[in-house]
């Protein structure tokens, strides 16, 4: 990662850590300390430094917005693992696992205040402005933690509706990020909607290549189970495009594997993994993944700011897209 | 009830009725809307616009901030309810109950992001102000509820503990939504502020005086069962003066009631009034009210605004401390 994207990390990651709570009540703010501990790749507030880098060499009015941002992040991800029955993150216990349910909804909840107050210390010029983009991402990322709930008993989910469900859970927020980011350094409109249209089809792709990594991803690498979503039957992109692509033989191999019924879970992933390479789905996934990617860095040549700073996403955005983990 | 404020509450009952939410995803919208349906008093909305009229005729300025404070007071309903696994609110089954955990949960995430929204649509000039009064509320709001929670599993909470408690957990929004309609309506910090004083010393009083109407009201106008704080052993300031006046033999009484083992509810309400009354701490509480209300007619006193509508506000208040439910 490059010199400038790594001083940026740095920045924030000094920023979070200086973030001070209140020792009481310790059932709620002691989850809050233990939740930014976790750590991160900390890509969202990041994202919010480089909008602002676009087009201010004042990166100080957009630290804020950033911190309210992973803040806001982070609230997500402790109320996400309530209702995913999710025991660990980063390799953790979540929040609701070693606290209990109340403390990590409640504890939540203040996180989402705090990260309202980070974000409404934004520039007073575009104060309003950068409220609206934040809530309406928030509200989105909500909408989409629903669908992707609501797919789970449901049989009949088109890839359509997946693509809508990973953009609003995952994606609206790391447009948002830029947006806000470029908002708070004095971009016109039209720019930080640019930019906006940018880290969407980004975080599309982002969420695309999460999915292949689950199945395809180096088990040294990785840090959890691969193979995890085809052992819990989550629809992923993979699993919609094999149901569409298979045989009648295949689907009901497929079926079969994902009825709920217990396998051992090494003989299912790999069976279902050999149905997903008969059917080239991960060259799919692959193609499509650089198709939103090309949209993205198609918004972002758009954007009228510096041309050394664009070149800097533009490598964020490659490198993002050659992960392993 | 006066005219005036009557005039107000069908104002906030018409705005609260023309909120509109998406169809879909339903459960996160449905359970919204079900909420707002419930009613309640709409006594924050309603000292919102009566902070506004106190500086301003026009009232239009404060209508949307109104419905952030509403908002914002059903979102910890929602989330309450899950932490006090309460079946009931308002006589219809609470969120929680009626679909499931996680559907108040995100659910009420979505209606703490709108009542953001709702308050960012103050006025231009007092958007910061109001929204840094909101934030401190909505945090403290938050710990109150979290000292509640630990106050359960202790037994050594002192009365300043419990009405430090009671002053975050009810109070402090009370107080900030009279704060929040004075900056709309244009009033300075100075007087903004003695009017936070005013609702945060009248939300204590109202709250000591939940605490009597519990154990004292009529069973007629009560709408819920009476005593059911002895019932579930919840530490009330009855609870804790009778536990500091008690003789001997009456703490003995009272902790054997207190002590989690089953008993007749009939029985035990009776029994642990009859402490009370032997010890006078319903009329000491009853003093106490009346210390809390002065202390807020005090501040109103002393805030430079039109004198009919400040007597308006006193009349509202010492309604509320006539009220039998």
């Amino acid at each position: 990662m490059s010199q400038e994207i790594k001083a940026l990390q740095e920045k924030i990651a000094n920023s979070v850590a200086a973030l001070e709570f209140p020792q009481q009540p310790a059932d709620l703010y002691d989850p809050i300390r233990y939740t930014l501990e976790l750590g991160g790749k900390r890509m969202r507030p990041a994202l919010v430094l480089m909008g602002c880098s676009l087009f201010s060499r004042d990166l100080e009015a957009a630290v804020k917005p950033a911190l309210g941002v992973e803040m806001f992040h982070n609230f997500t991800l402790l109320h996400d693992d309530i209702m995913d029955n999710a025991p660990l993150r980063r390799n953790k216990p979540t929040v609701f696992s070693k606290w209990n349910t109340n403390v990590a909804i409640l504890s939540g909840d203040v996180m989402f205040a705090e990260s309202f107050r980070l974000i409404s210390d934004a520039p007073a010029p575009v104060l309003k402005p950068v409220i609206d983009v934040f809530l309406k991402a928030a509200i989105e990322v909500c909408e989409g933690q629903q669908w992707d709930m609501d797919f789970e008993s449901r049989s009949n989910v088109s890839i359509p509706e997946y693509l809508n469900m990973i953009r609003f859970k995952t994606a609206v927020l790391l447009g948002a990020s830029l947006q806000i980011g470029a908002l708070c350094g004095g971009a016109n409109p039209k720019d930080a909607q640019l930019l906006y249209d940018f880290g969407c089809a980004l975080g599309v792709a982002f969420q695309i290549q999460d999915d292949v990594l689950d199945v395809y991803g180096d088990p040294d690498k990785f840090g959890k189970q691969v193979g995890g979503d085809i052992i819990s039957n989550k629809k992923t992109w993979l699993k919609l495009r094999a149901l569409e692509k298979a045989n009648e033989a295949q689907l009901a191999e497929l079926t079969n594997y994902y009825s709920g019924e217990a396998f051992d879970p090494i003989e299912k992933v790999n069976a279902v993994r050999a149905i997903f390479d008969a059917n080239d789905v991960k060259t799919e996934a692959e193609t499509l993944m650089q198709q939103y990617l090309h949209e993205a860095l198609d918004s972002l040549e758009n954007v009228n700011a510096s041309a050394s700073v664009k070149a800097l996403l533009e490598g964020f955005a490659r490198e993002l897209m050659q992960r392993q983990f």
